[in-house]
């Protein structure tokens, strides 16, 4: 499948150059790389009302208090209506991980020393880090794209479609530019049709790039009108005495590149990042070809509040998993308008959250097809 | 199994008399069964600290942030002490459901008919309710107790330890004797110490019992000095216009049995009911054995709190597994000093919950012991 993407790429970039300052990249687009992101747009559908309404009135008759099974039951006629199938069976499931650099780590804003964004995504790709074990449990396989890590990735299951080495740093200039921002939204929507292509049924997103959630609250700031003081949190572990440094970085990222928060492109590429733009493009992708897709924690919510402020119907495609423990993830699910189902204090990314998450909708669809209903079960209702 | 358990019963039980009335009971104990809770209380230990701290040091030193994956962690390190090992293996996983009556169900506590008990058992045990899809996911088995049921049942997957038919009505007279509560939480420690004694290495509590919101309130009103009217819910689909009727109810039983506070098990046998005794010796069995135990939701919590109550140590053995979206849940847990893990907005029982955990457990297990360490990278600490 890798060498699949590896010739696409070169079908669909054309000509892919990087310069070597590792600051600024160029690409020349073919014309229908251009439309891809807006094609893609324009193939978001409504959920299919009829066979939802089948699914809640078999759900409705099955043993138990109507309602009594919460989210199982919203999840099970929600894929329903995704995949206009009564029985959908999700087998195939993959964890879509983003691999990215943050300019503004020379800001001093993470824990980790910006090369651990290197280390990880090989450690990730190996099954090894935190989304692997997880993944694994859920049988799903992790797909781990280099979409702007600052260094040359040399794993034939890293699969390449860097788009710079890195974002600028948000503090001083911009991420990146409106054309590299659609790439990356791009790159996500061309590595996620391929990955369905393939069989995929269920997809979670997932990331890894120190830093990002720095350019993730720049974001939610912007487009939720919120004060980067009530919602930037330590990350990977920032110690305490560096947050307020952090916060001011994030203020100066805004105030610097005054992005408009009616243009959500505008927002990504002036203080977002890669990985977000790649997870967008997985979130739209799905929405696109009716896969459901699995959010992550907080880095991801914000490329679902991008993917809804592109078009909103995508969010019907969307399920939230977990409730990070970063600070600003309440007000990004809130903002977004979708609830995890997941409290487990967590706040790694890399698509754990997601993974943890596949078992339970997985959970959601048995209960729809194995429990009997009281007509079966050869009882009046009661 | 179930024929083991049925000898079982004439060893420990003795004379086994049911009157016809279907209100009372009467047992004659052998000495050794008298002793069972007490021997049962005695041998509950603390957790292994010394597993747990090489656990806590091998987890936090694993190729993420510190903490990061937050839940899985805990139970990763909790599950270390309560084993002893290092990288415990829990394949052979149960749910075991108490299924009985509760008396007060004449006073028009519940939507569903008393009936539904015993229809719904059979359909429990038949693996088609909710718990059914949700336990055959995680690869555990149900086992299925009546210990109160208001009808005789007949299926050979449903194990008689009925202690008396139904409890009475708490609005009225006591919910069972002294006796008959401290016997159910027996029946619950044998069932519960057999089936680790066949292999069980992860067990869950589960519930039956149409009605048994009532008395899991009133008991959580005097043990922890809620009124009735801050925590009394719907349960299964009660009308909310006869919501203020269960509340009024469960003062009434509360003011006519004078439960004492300080004594649990007056608690217990004067406003409780028989699922619960069950279930509080199914928690206590777990931690004398030695063996995780995952509390469902709102009943099982009930259990939970009493099982604390007799041996504060048994607390360390349990596992929260969803926040129930019954009224009281939240004041249960927080009793208890327990957060539950899924955040599904179910109130089903049958230990559907504790089900849908155990996934979750066993990616605990699985981080631990298949994501490498900075140093197994071949990397230093971040």
């Amino acid at each position: 499948m890798h060498n699949l993407f590896l010739s696409k790429k070169e079908i669909w970039y054309g000509q892919w150059k990087v310069h070597t300052s590792k600051s600024v990249s160029f690409f020349k687009f073919k014309e229908e790389a251009m439309n891809l992101l807006t094609n893609t747009l324009n193939q978001i559908e409504d959920l299919d009302e009829k066979t939802m309404s089948l699914t809640k009135e078999r759900i409705d008759n099955l043993v138990k208090p109507v309602g009594s099974l919460g989210k199982l039951e919203e999840i099970a006629i929600q894929i329903s209506g995704i995949t206009k199938e009564l029985y959908p069976v999700l087998k195939d499931k993959k964890i879509i991980v983003m691999s990215a650099d943050n300019g503004v780590c020379i800001e001093g804003i993470a824990a980790a020393p910006q090369v651990v964004t290197e280390i990880q995504t090989y450690n990730i790709a190996k099954g090894v880090s935190g989304v692997g074990p997880l993944s694994a449990l859920s049988g799903a396989e992790i797909i781990v794209v280099d979409i702007g890590i600052n260094a040359e990735m040399n794993y034939e299951k890293i699969i390449n479609r860097k788009i710079r080495y890195g974002t600028g740093n948000i503090a001083h200039e911009a991420a990146m530019t409106r054309e590299e921002a659609i790439r990356g939204i791009e790159v996500g929507i061309e590595i996620t049709n391929e990955v369905i292509k393939n069989g995929a049924r269920l997809i979670g997103t997932g990331e890894m790039g120190i830093g990002n959630t720095t350019p993730s609250t720049a974001m939610l700031s912007v487009l939720g009108n919120y004060h980067p003081e009530e919602i930037t949190g330590v990350g990977a572990n920032l110690p305490l005495d560096r947050l307020s440094h952090k916060t001011a970085v994030i203020e100066k990222a805004i105030s610097y590149n005054q992005p408009d928060k009616n243009d959500v492109l505008d927002v990504l590429s002036k203080v977002g990042s890669l990985d977000i733009a790649g997870m967008t493009g997985i979130i739209l992708s799905c929405a696109a070809n009716r896969v459901p897709c699995v959010i992550d924690g907080y880095i991801s919510t914000i490329a679902a509040i991008i993917a809804c402020k592109l078009n909103p119907k995508t969010k019907k495609y969307m399920i939230a998993s977990h409730a990070s423990m970063e600070k600003g993830a309440k007000a990004a699910s809130d903002y977004l308008g979708l609830q995890p189902m997941l409290d487990m204090n967590m706040r790694l990314g890399e698509g754990s959250g997601a993974a943890l998450a596949f078992n339970i909708i997985e959970a959601a669809l048995l209960m729809n097809k194995n429990m009997i209903t009281f007509e079966e079960a050869g009882i009046g209702v009661v």
